[in-house]
């Protein structure tokens, strides 16, 4: 790229903001169809055209924007969402919109904070339809439709492809999608593991040759969990870029919103399968049923199948992690595990045990882990983390004693972080003395919910 | 009782509610001390003491009536708490009190709600002390402690004594406690399972003879799971009134809160060895360990031992609990099975998936269950639900459509009631036609949620 052109890049960026500042709709749109990339460009102390919109009240050019997909969780370099900059200027028909929520909900709710964060691994990218889990006929006639997608799974892996992006610039990591004709010999194979993960939610018209008038069938989608080689399953593909990440908990947050929704389901369901393919009420053998939802005891005076048995249903492991406020309200409890990446902190974190509400379990965690003391509790929001199947239950909480003294079974170190210093490495990048997990993370989402819940503009 | 006494009975109130609404602080103390009963005794319109000290802001007799153990969070007959009262009537460190946090809390968790709902199977009696469970000297020690405390359970369930309580002049439900020499051969057999369930919280003196300015050492609580006959069981208590429940989600909801705390911990675990005494892995055999916490495989080829593995660890199984509101905010969702009692509704329910989130659960059950489309939830509290071993996280849901299409294998019917006749339900009694779950379960409680959220005094 040469000068001449980034600085034509940053001119079309500038009117494109002002633009958005202004609330010149129809140059904005003229912008934004011959350069898409600009919807998410920032400018001078990071505020993006959203933020430029909702400063000004502009509710149809945040309209516009919402609906080209624009990040609305971005924050600048004061740490302010749109919303919040909607919220503190009195646009309140902005804040609305930004919050996905009309007046009518915030008075029904009206305690609630409905701006609620989505997290990595949360979007339900395809409709589960479960009651298709039991029509067997249903499910066959979808596994040999050409319209179906099938998703490869080595060691609980998905196979995928990483290419360079030429808008980004950067790396795009996408799931390998194949077809029934490019499976069908795996799914003969007995140690096949085949799960029904949903079908496609958007009623677009389908691209394949149907009866005219008739209503769209959307797409099946299949994981397929499989004890082949992992070189041989990657002849199956055409491009040289396939593989199969090494390190989940990294590789797999590369994912797209989208496909990582789809992962995490997939992925949870399959790791269970691996772990519980005998039945723990008898020891005897199971099988798969419910399209991968259920595994029935071949044992047939087992009492696992007389009634309903949790050991029949897939596994989700409830866990808290909480974002700890010291009382002064200007600072947070941190932890590292020896695992950790040099100088990486993160929040406290661990699993609910039988009997205890998720709040106890924050105050018994905290005090467990770090010897302080957790008085109230609030829930912020939750994440799916399949590696291999916990639900993480995201809170804040406010410390009331502030001594730490950490058990060295579970972390090496806690500290309480000046809030300063958490803002200068979340927005002024990482000191390789202290870092925070990234975006991807409920943890990361925490400690920017902290900073930018008692922001000011 | 005569009619005299009735009536000295109603004065002695009238006194009590009269001191607590002008404050007089001598007076109620004693009162209350002569009779302890008046302590959550109403008057007109459903008011307690701690109402009217809310109402008119006497600080102090609040404090003393919560130290008395006083239920802060009984309603009215307008369907106010105390805390709704004080905060009404601007009285805000009465407020303050009630919610039990103070203001450096609150400005550090703004958008809280903090006065949580404590629900029933949701108190934690006991200290877990999880990190004596790998401390076998230290259990052993323990189990054959004179101070420590028994329970015995058979086919999951508690023995229990009942008997006529003279004050509240109702039954009252009491765990049967054993000591070690009650149980000691019972520790001997094979197939009994011991758990290791915490220890004593409170701080006051021992009754035991310990050596003199020794610090108190807590009396450890153990649950004991057997297969023992009952009728063999029954005959170690003296008392005629002991029994096994025949009907546990009715019967274990007549303890008392601190004694289902422990019940909800002890049950659950004593479930998963129940049903996990086989290595979901490999099918072989397993040994307990960690006081009853944890499973290991015998098998010493299998790949449960190497690393970390849900499948040693017990279940917990998060499901949702949602009251779906009518976008009109002024009705609400209901549903009945046909196992429950004639005309008794409750909120809908379901297991989260892996892969979603506990909102995305809400909106996904909604629909499969009744047709409702939901867009806004918001979690309220949660409760341990020991039959097996769930956690029921409650929410209050957003209606984005209201026409009910209900599914025949889940649920017999759902409808929409109209605010009025809940609060009938609630407050005067219920009817053939229309009654909701009792106190005791998260879905009252959010119902009640619901009523008290939007009432005006
Ligand atoms: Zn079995
Ligand atoms: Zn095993």
């Amino acid at each position: 790229m040469t000068s001449f052109q980034m600085s034509a890049k940053e001119e079309m960026l500038e009117k494109f903001l002002d633009a958005a500042s202004r609330g010149d709709l129809s140059q904005m749109s003229t912008l934004l169809s011959s350069v898409p990339s600009l919807l998410n460009q920032t400018g001078h102390n990071g505020w993006t055209a959203l933020m430029f919109a909702a400063r000004n009240g502009h509710y149809h050019v945040a309209e516009t924007l919402l609906s080209h997909g624009c990040d609305k969780f971005s924050v600048n370099g004061s740490s302010q969402t749109a919303y919040d900059i909607a919220k503190f200027w009195g646009h309140r028909h902005i804040s609305n919109l930004l919050s996905g929520t009309d007046d009518g909900c915030r008075r029904i709710l009206p305690t609630s904070d409905l701006n609620q964060q989505e997290n990595f691994f949360s979007r339900e990218t395809l409709d589960r339809l479960s009651e298709k889990r039991t029509d067997a006929g249903w499910l066959e006639a979808k596994q040999s439709d050409s319209d179906t997608v099938y998703l490869l799974f080595s060691n609980l892996n998905p196979m995928i492809s990483c290419s360079l992006e030429e808008e980004t610039a950067g790396e795009a990591t996408r799931l390998c999608r194949f077809r029934y004709d490019d499976v069908k010999d795996l799914l003969q194979k007995e140690a096949t593991v085949l799960i029904f993960i949903g079908v496609e939610k958007k009623k677009k018209p389908s691209s394949s040759s149907q009866t005219e008038g008739s209503i769209w069938d959307p797409p099946a989608w299949f994981a397929v969990g499989t004890d082949e080689d992992a070189a041989e399953l990657l002849k199956r593909c055409r491009e040289k870029s396939c593989s199969f990440p090494k390190t989940p908990n990294r590789d797999l947050l590369k994912l797209s919103e989208e496909e990582a929704g789809v992962v995490a389901q997939a992925r949870s369901v399959l790791a269970w399968h691996s772990r519980y393919s005998f039945c723990p009420t008898c020891g005897s053998s199971t099988k798969l049923e419910e399209g991968g939802y259920k595994r029935s005891c071949l044992n047939a005076d087992c009492r696992s199948l007389k009634g309903v048995h949790n050991t029949c249903y897939p596994r989700v492991d409830p866990v808290v992690i909480m974002l700890v406020i010291h009382p002064d309200g200007n600072q947070c409890l941190l932890g590292r595990k020896k695992v950790f990446p040099p100088g990486m902190f993160s929040c406290l974190a661990g699993f609910i045990e039988p009997g205890e509400t998720m709040e106890e379990a924050v105050r018994r965690e905290s005090e467990e882990e770090s010897g302080v003391k957790v008085g109230p509790v609030q829930y912020v929001s939750c994440q799916p983390w399949p590696m291999p199947s916990s639900l993480m239950i995201g809170c804040m909480a406010v410390a009331m004693s502030t001594d730490i003294k950490v058990d060295e079974n579970e972390i090496e170190e806690a500290r309480w972080f000046p809030r300063q210093q958490v803002i200068d490495s979340l927005f002024r990048g990482s000191s390789p003395n202290f870092s925070v997990p990234p975006r991807q993370t409920i943890a990361h989402q925490l400690i920017r919910h902290w900073i930018g819940m008692n922001s000011n503009l």
